[in-house]
């Protein structure tokens, strides 16, 4: 049983190709449930029995579901560095699953909007995503495929606390939600750190995203929930959301600030930019994500000439440096990777039939 | 009688956007003649009314050549200083011309390669312009005009040292040629400096072109010859002409080696420079020289999705700054002007039909 990944090139993420709402500003919606098997030790202290336990008991539950079947379910350690790379990149593993140490796997539908982690900190993480701001759609489809998985395994949980997890912050509903965000106003404006800190102190956690903490690349954020204990999940959706929209509220005001004064130099930034990923003949990956943040500021902006927000969006998955190997098939130094991938991004410039 | 910048602007230099050879590393030769009339003081010495016989006696003998007619020098203080600024550009005029000071006079022929300097720092300059590497050429349509105008006007002359000269270092045949050549390889390989000091050491001269004095706009230079005395006009055009191509073998072989050791890097340079021309909103004088500089490179080298020579070179003439003014029909302040030479550039690479 193989990673289908030249099926997943071809294709791309499907449920990331979809329109979302507030898509221009919210690249992507996420929840993750927490869940553990009761009377096996959680994953950081279990024996290789018990995980193994836990591997086979999820393995012949997503056997008998209607939308799984057999043979879904990856084991990490049959797949290439290259392909936990990949899948990483593709929000569908996390560090703690691809890194060393076995028993642990993977599985997702054939859209890639539903994961299942398997032995990671916790037992399983139920993952949902949506393109957009999407968190009820998101949290209705991991808590259908929660409530199916309850249905056969028998999950640990209190009357007193709710989902019992191996770390503590996780007690409770088990549940993070998290909207990736982007924030290119605030940044250029230098107002991001105020509006951030802003978030919080409401008690959301914030980290930069495609770029590793520094906002340099791309000014992409993650906004997520930090409670998971004594409020119902509806009600972190609510909050969650209440404080995106006040987010968007002073990006928009940071974008007609920029218009109001620097018009001028803002559009012949974002033009530069599509004008490099239309005719650079080697680009890194940061300076790649770089450049799709201006350009996705261009086509909120309206500016002319932009190519469609899709496939844009796309660059930004596709132009990482696992994809970019896996397309070549096989592993590339660092110049070869630059060159593939700006020869990547022509390709997928010119076939959304964008104006150059 | 004013100048007819509406009609100069529509076509453009009509001698330099014809082929010339070797016009992918040379962008235009000059021969310029200096000559003085008889009995009359130089310029800098001159009285008033010396310098109104002089324009007269040539007004006259222009208007009785058959190639000429009446009314075709232009009197320099009719002329805004924006018309000024624009013959310069154009290389019709030099800055002495174009200084304080009246009795000063211009004439030039429809396509602009054969022009008149009246009253500068001589009586008479004769300049022809070609493009590419044209010195025998140049020299022919230069030595015709003289030999009308001599037959008209009596040139002071002496047996011993030949023509007579307003500065010393123009005495004898007053002959300047000068080779307008490209040399980026050179500078980005930084053997330039060691190339242009052997040119001087044969008595050449040599000057950094559209960037004055610096090398950093464009990587164009003026090489002339310096000696005037005792030594026939063919002879200096035969030097002139052996050491272009000494130089432009250094190029080649400068070409070789930055193809060999980092062609990615090189054409990655080029396309994005090209991209830049295509894209951005705002650009200097000196940004889009060192673009075009780029690009011309990059057309040499023959990658792929160069526009046509011609379109690029055109650029380099008409992006200067009272051109953008003149086209505009108004003085336009710094900002203004990086806008409109932006979008001239644009339009321009998209008229040419090049590849975006």
């Amino acid at each position: 049983m193989t990673l289908p990944v030249a099926d997943m090139l071809q294709g791309g993420a499907k449920w990331f190709a979809e329109r979302g709402p507030l898509q221009d500003r919210i690249l992507s919606t996420r929840i993750r449930l927490a869940r553990n098997l009761r009377q096996l030790r959680f994953p950081p202290r279990a024996l290789p029995e018990e995980l193994n336990a836990v591997l086979h008991r999820v393995e012949n539950t997503l056997t008998h579901l209607d939308e799984w079947g057999p043979d879904r379910l990856f084991p990490m350690e049959r797949l290439s560095p290259l392909e936990r790379q990949f899948l990483l990149e593709r929000h569908l593993a996390s560090h703690d699953l691809t890194g060393d140490g076995g028993q642990r796997g993977l599985a997702f539908s054939p859209d890639e909007g539903l994961g299942l982690l398997v032995n990671e900190e916790d037992h399983l993480r139920v993952q949902a995503l949506r393109p957009g701001l999407q968190l009820d759609e998101c949290y209705s489809i991991a808590n259908h495929f929660d409530d199916q998985l309850e249905a056969e395994l028998e999950y640990a949980f209190s009357e007193d606390f709710g989902y019992l997890t191996a770390c503590p912050t996780n007690v409770g509903t088990g549940m993070r939600a998290s909207v990736l965000i982007h924030l290119p106003a605030l940044v250029l404006t230098k107002r991001i750190k105020k509006v951030l800190a802003s978030v919080q102190q409401v008690g959301l956690a914030v980290r930069g995203f495609y770029g590793e903490g520094s906002d340099v690349h791309g000014n992409f954020f993650q906004i997520s929930n930090q409670m998971t204990l004594g409020e119902r999940e509806s009600q972190t959706l609510l909050n969650l959301e209440r404080v995106i929209h006040q987010v968007l509220e002073h990006e928009d005001q940071a974008r007609d600030l920029l218009l109001r004064d620097a018009r001028m130099q803002i559009e012949d930034k974002i033009q530069r930019a599509l004008g490099t990923l239309y005719h650079a003949r080697l680009l890194t990956a940061e300076e790649t994500i770089a450049l799709v943040s201006a350009v996705r500021l261009g086509i909120t902006l309206e500016l002319e000439e932009m190519p469609p927000i899709q496939a844009i969006n796309e660059i930004l998955l596709e132009a990482q440096p696992a994809h970019v190997q896996l397309r070549e098939g096989r592993e590339l130094d660092a110049q070869e990777r630059n060159v593939a991938r700006a020869r990547y991004v022509r390709r997928q410039l010119a076939s959304a039939g964008a104006v150059r």
